[in-house]
């Protein structure tokens, strides 16, 4: 459905990254911003969001580093590796972090649920890239 | 795939947009940011990069504006209507100046090609999501 | 103490924007996205937080319009007028819906009173930024 | 001229930061976001842009990771301090190589002298934060 793959098939491969693990890096980043963007967004709404700050502030730092992280390893013929690597690093900390919060909270609320889901398969999908070099 | 029509489904439905058309328009925003982004570093790696500036230019645009909005978009519990609204008819000018582009040299690059296709299709979603209020 | 307007002063100036107007604002929207950034995480560490969540959630899509316009605003060779000056507008009322919402807890929280301050400050950046075309 | 130091200091202060190096690191890692922004802009316009490619790659990743940190390091109430902190590495790395690759362009083009200076302050500014705590 998405035009990732296609994408990074028709770009000079010069990065360091398997096409075959960098693809759906991208993608579960991207997913995982989304994810955690919304899931602040629907804890602010729930009426005892005074105990889902420290979720909220993780979901928010979670989706500007995945956000990053997605639109640095979109760029393959113009990379730092170094940087981006420490990037990739950062990224698995943030979705575990947050994963491990919106655990906490999965019980009762589903939106909690479904970010801890898109936070593993983002930090998983992370773990296979640095796998790959 | 993605997560994202769970995480709407989730979330409290205070938003003014439908959601049979915001998970996918999101979606598009993200697949849209992400083909801008590989195609300008795709012709960054072109001999003939100094034919395809403008090209780069209004990828790089168009990258920021569709991220932005698929962020907003992401947030139905607490949003500010009327700037998103614009916000969407920014990006779906965003894309249609990017398509049109990237249309001159789809021919002769494949990143073109593709990327043109994200971007009529991100322009599509959002023309949709605005007509579906 | 920044360096926006000697790196504006510095690249070819095709866009329509004048300098003079350009460079403040561009600084403007990134003061403001940093200060709504730290008053959404000001308002969660307030006890009361249940107050505050129409707040946090303008701050979060103000941040994010904000930051694309910075971006968008500094290249100026290669940009798409139509999509920027859009997203300028969708600017303006980003930051006056933030700002107005924000002086409403103005004079019991002090970081919504600095927030309201930078909101205000953009949202008159960016329409001098237009009367100046 | 900024509201950061206003806005941090009216915010809770949990975080591991010094507030003394955290607001400059704050407005450095903006600053450089938008000297890479216009930086990248402005090679885009040279007539030799074919050798300032990997000067304008750099320059994209670079603003990308420096404008994350930035806003996540704007939130103080609610931070995940281990992947923050790898975060801030990856900037290091990012202002360096492109501080490197700016420099080595400095004499014939201005907005790349600009640029690199802009990337070494921020550079410095993360390593003193770094070393603050």
């Amino acid at each position: 459905m998405t035009h990732t793959a296609a994408m990074l098939e028709t770009a000079p491969s010069a990065s360091r990254y398997d096409l075959g693990a960098l693809s759906p890096c991208i993608e579960s980043c991207l997913d995982c911003a989304q994810a955690c963007t919304t899931c602040a967004d629907a804890c602010l709404a729930e009426e005892i969001v005074g105990k889902l700050t420290r979720c909220i502030g993780l979901n928010l730092t979670c989706a500007d580093v995945c956000a990053a992280t997605a639109f640095a390893l979109s760029r393959r013929a113009t990379s730092d590796d170094l940087a981006v690597r420490t990037l990739v690093d950062a990224c698995v900390q943030a979705c575990a972090g947050c994963a491990e919060e919106c655990e906490h909270h999965a019980e009762m609320h589903a939106h909690c649920r479904v970010c801890a889901e898109a936070c593993r398969a983002c930090e998983q999908a992370c773990r296979e890239l640095l796998a790959s070099v």
